[in-house]
């Protein structure tokens, strides 16, 4: 098979300003799929730009690519336009996303082996499959691996204690924990900036409070007077939250663990105000708290969470049917709009 | 029963010199044994200070007498002088430790309930008795419960990469660790302050060399070149360490999380530096660092680990007869001197 597409493409690390072009005619093969094993051709139907994209443009991001010129992007949803002889469980028409990163879904066609793809729910619409894999995704596995939530059905018993805090909360992934624990039942405390404006803050506030927000906290708040935080969680949950996802550091990570109850964790994704993490010994000794890193391409790439990643997309696909989950904000634009959509080009 | 007794007590929390004072006619119930319940009499033979016991009086520790006046101490071998007649497992003639932080251990004799000692084995001797329950079984579980340590035989495959660092060396809980290590063949880097004179430190690094130092590093040089200790430590290991053991805090722990393998863990049990951890986000999320803080008298209320402790201590046991772990340094103390024993004091 000999056959090229449109892709946007870039020939070394650098800015994405001066790096990045749109490549009329990219060879369709994926540098994963060899001659000899089976293979797939699909066609991107939509794929996002996460801020890691551009972190890998720029060769900051452990996810690099095998050669130059590389496809960008890591996450799309394309539909099977055609496969070899041998392939099973994937039929023509089917939605497909890569599963690891790195794959390059920033172009109209690939052929590849059927290995590289995971079938996901057509009901759940175009959108939310382009984006599933790394937002929701995270959000999901976050709130699952790190404490044994009691309060949702996480194979868990039923409790009415368990609540969760998190900051970034006005993020992709932010927004999907609050969904999540809305459907789950599982109160979240959401830390946020302050708006420009007390209107734009309340209308903030409500939009969060709308998704399933339990209680909004401004990060001034959380840094300036965390004692004061503690005990409006206090009167309102009467605990402490078992749970911190960070996504930013400094003082409101520091602030997110100091909140945590006993036996507490803190799970950090995220680094957005560039600040490391600065934690008091104390709670980590005498409250036996803790602290991991998560990142969802890592997850990905450890075989022995293959079974855990259908039993996830199948909740997270009938959450979404359920119109409890989705992908919230979004534009669409066109391969040759390529420079619009990036928010750090215009 | 109506027996008195000498005890070193404390009438309120305030600083040792204030508020410690030998009591000649302490009654021997302790407050934990009740009417009606089985009883033994014990006289201790040896109780140590520890830096905890201290914090406990200045009423800076989690752990709190239950009334006043209250016995200090909370660690001590005693040797079982009576029994009452439904006492099984304890035998007249017994060593025994308390089986949880706050017995108050500083007296001569006292009745308590069979159920809050724990038997050690005699053969240990009464110095290693009067310490294993804090120091050699801090090190033991540190190294025992954050990482499957491969190399040693901690129910696990010999492999021969397994590096363990750590710093503090040169207190009683990290001398344990180098021990606990050379047995177990556990490689392991032991971070030291630079003594006054180059002929101190030589020393002093000599000495953890023989109990079983595989390398030693100057705090001065991981907080100013961690680049080339990392180097060394490559060199000398072609491996990272796994496992990070931070009794300090401050600028010294993040460069031993930063020097720690992917997948390592940093355990916290101490903060000698008064300083907070400072860590940086990247190893976190990409490398799938973790951090843990560690208190034994919390594992040891945790019931769940009571037939890990009898395993624990069997083991500790066997390597002391062994003579490859013992308490190293000490003085002997009688209660008068109390106030010469406590280095706070004089």
């Amino acid at each position: 098979m000999s056959k090229f597409t449109e892709a946007i493409c870039y020939k070394s690390f650098g800015s994405v300003l001066n790096s990045l072009y749109l490549e009329p005619n990219c060879s369709v093969y994926h540098h994963s799929y060899k001659n000899g094993k089976d293979w797939v051709r699909i066609g991107f139907r939509a794929t996002p730009i996460n801020p890691s994209d551009i972190n890998q443009i720029e060769g900051v991001y452990p996810v690099k690519p095998n050669t130059f010129p590389a496809v960008g992007g890591n996450e799309g949803v394309a539909q099977v336009l055609e496969i070899g002889q041998q392939v099973k469980d994937i039929k023509v028409g089917d939605f497909v996303i890569p599963r690891l990163s790195g794959f390059g879904t920033w172009r109209r066609e690939t052929i590849c082996d059927p290995a590289c793809l995971f079938r996901v729910h057509k009901s759940i619409g175009l959108i939310n499959a382009a984006t599933v894999s790394v937002n929701l995704c995270s959000a999901y596995r976050m709130l699952h691996d790190y404490i044994s939530l009691s309060q949702g059905s996480f194979y868990f018993t039923v409790r009415q204690d368990d609540v969760v805090i998190q900051n970034a909360a006005n993020s992709g992934v932010g927004k999907a924990i609050i969904q999540i624990c809305k459907h789950k039942k599982i109160k979240n405390i959401n830390v946020i900036r302050k708006r420009e404006t007390t209107e734009e803050s309340n209308a903030l506030m409500n939009h969060l409070k709308q998704l399933g927000s339990s209680m909004t906290v401004f990060e001034d708040d959380l840094i300036n007077n965390v004692n004061k935080v503690q005990e409006q969680i206090m009167e309102h949950f009467k605990v402490l939250p078992i749970l911190g996802l960070n996504a930013v550091g400094g003082e409101n990570s520091t602030n997110i663990f100091r909140l945590l109850n006993k036996n507490g964790a803190m799970v950090t994704y995220g680094a957005m105000s560039k600040k490391p993490i600065k934690l008091p010994t104390g709670p980590f000794i005498f409250d036996n708290k803790k602290c991991f890193g998560f990142w969802m391409s890592q997850w990905y790439s450890d075989s022995q969470n293959n079974s855990k990643r259908s039993e996830m997309m199948n909740d997270i696909c009938s959450m979404i049917e359920k119109r409890a989950l989705s992908t919230l904000d979004y534009k669409l634009y066109s391969y040759k709009d390529y420079q619009r959509a990036n928010p750090r080009l215009y």
